[in-house]
């Protein structure tokens, strides 16, 4: 299948200054968190892209993604119903296609010359079906991510067949539901904050939507499981959670320290670390 | 004198994004780039705060100071006509008392208890006139300051009478007019980025409004030392430019590293530093 659509969700309260961060990316440009992850949407193939972002938004969005702008569409979640309801807003845009899905507070280094989210659109598209990006995560960040347990797939080593789909389950949880074999002990396959997704999810999240309460996205993806095929590829690279404290400076360091600015940056810090006294 | 209100100019058209930057202050605390400056005026004594904005931007800063917005009054700079014509917007908030003024493109580590805005009023509120903050600069760097001229204050180390002010002067025009005796050779005297001004700087100010151009600050100022006492005290601490490239990464580093967090975040980096391929 072909993935020519993206969806980034930037509608959440505490996140809605998040993706609209100055930071210089790999390349030495200085860009907004969210110019970065639509050029990652893009490198992927992603020729349409909506962001979901709070109402009152547009504006400051709009400035922040100017270089992007004719490929870029807003809808604004009119309710504030949480994660699955904001990916929900968009179905009439995604329609019947599959699509790339990309969270607005993380950020990403990749291993490979390929960046992460090509890397999730390929096997997406060679498997046809759903695939979650996921990174072995140890048990200590349980509460920070969705998690997934599952089987690995014959003859491939970083990827999983998706049979369960936990947000944020507690150590109990996961070792009664999400224990996949062959991972280190004590690690658990978690969201990677990207994901090619079927129009299917968002049938199971608009047959949620009729009351007012909040929706989240991992109870539809662990029902997509039992109703498609559903797979976790392990990412060659890192994220970069830029919503947690520090989170900003360690995700601007990694881009930096794997970019084109690496000396530059490594003198810098080490003038400063030179240069100050513990005050 | 007494110095009670503060004039932050944040209306710049490449600036007015980066107040609203999130950075984690030396306490620990995630804020904003803009509440950390307005926290350096608190400390320094001032009660009434004027920030001096681009037209429509009020909604994001008045978000981004909440935790201060008692004290806090924003004048709408309703013609982009440069950084003198932003200052002297206020000129009805300030009336006839002296003033601190901070940009909003740099913040500060002090070298002592005492934050750097703290030391500057300090000693304005001793000598009862205007005081600029600078610190001795490379030559190399003139290209990015307001820089002045003068001579050393008897019996006192770090502080001088200003006789000129000459904003982002070449080298040659340096050395014919800023040489600062008792410097070390190849520095001059440049701008920190605070200031305390007396009414007079805006009454100069308002000499030049009558056309359509931009005004700038540093001539006012260089008016100013022709009629008024008009120190420079050398603070003891550093400014961060956090407009330039890699400067939100520099602040957000040296805030840490002289901050309650220092130890976690050399942890974090030496991590980093480890983990990390040459990609």
């Amino acid at each position: 299948m072909k993935i020519t659509k993206a969806v980034i969700t930037a509608a959440g309260k505490d996140q809605r200054s998040l993706p609209l961060q100055r930071l210089v990316d790999r390349d030495g440009e200085p860009k907004s968190a969210v110019q970065i992850i639509i050029e990652e949407a893009v490198a992927a193939g992603a020729e349409n892209i909506v962001l979901v972002i709070a109402p009152g938004d547009e504006d400051a969005f709009r400035r922040a993604v100017s270089a992007q702008a004719q490929r870029i569409q807003f809808i604004p979640q009119l309710a504030s119903r949480g994660y699955g309801h904001a990916l929900w807003c968009a179905r009439q845009f995604v329609g019947n296609e599959p699509f790339l899905h990309l969270v607005s507070d993380h950020l990403y280094v990749s291993n490979l010359p390929k960046r992460c989210a090509q890397q999730l659109v390929e096997i997406a598209s060679a498997d046809n079906c759903a695939v979650s990006a996921v990174q072995a995560t140890r048990e200590n960040m349980l509460p920070y991510y969705g998690t997934v347990g599952g089987r690995r797939v014959t003859q491939h080593k970083n990827l999983y067949e998706i049979e369960n789909v936990l947000e944020k389950p507690t150590p109990t949880e996961a070792e009664q539901h999400l224990i996949v074999p062959g991972l280190r002990a004590g690690h658990y396959l978690c969201f990677f904050g990207m994901h090619v997704l079927t129009p299917t999810v968002l049938e199971i999240l608009g047959e949620s939507t009729g009351g007012t309460g909040n929706i989240q996205l991992s109870p539809a993806l662990a029902k997509l499981a039992s109703r498609e095929r559903y797979l976790a590829l392990e990412v060659a690279g890192s994220r970069y959670n830029i919503g947690v404290k520090y989170g900003l400076l360690t995700a601007q360091l990694a881009l930096a320290l794997h970019g084109a600015d690496r000396d530059e940056v490594l003198t810098q810090l080490v003038e400063l670390l030179a240069k100050q006294k513990h005050a």
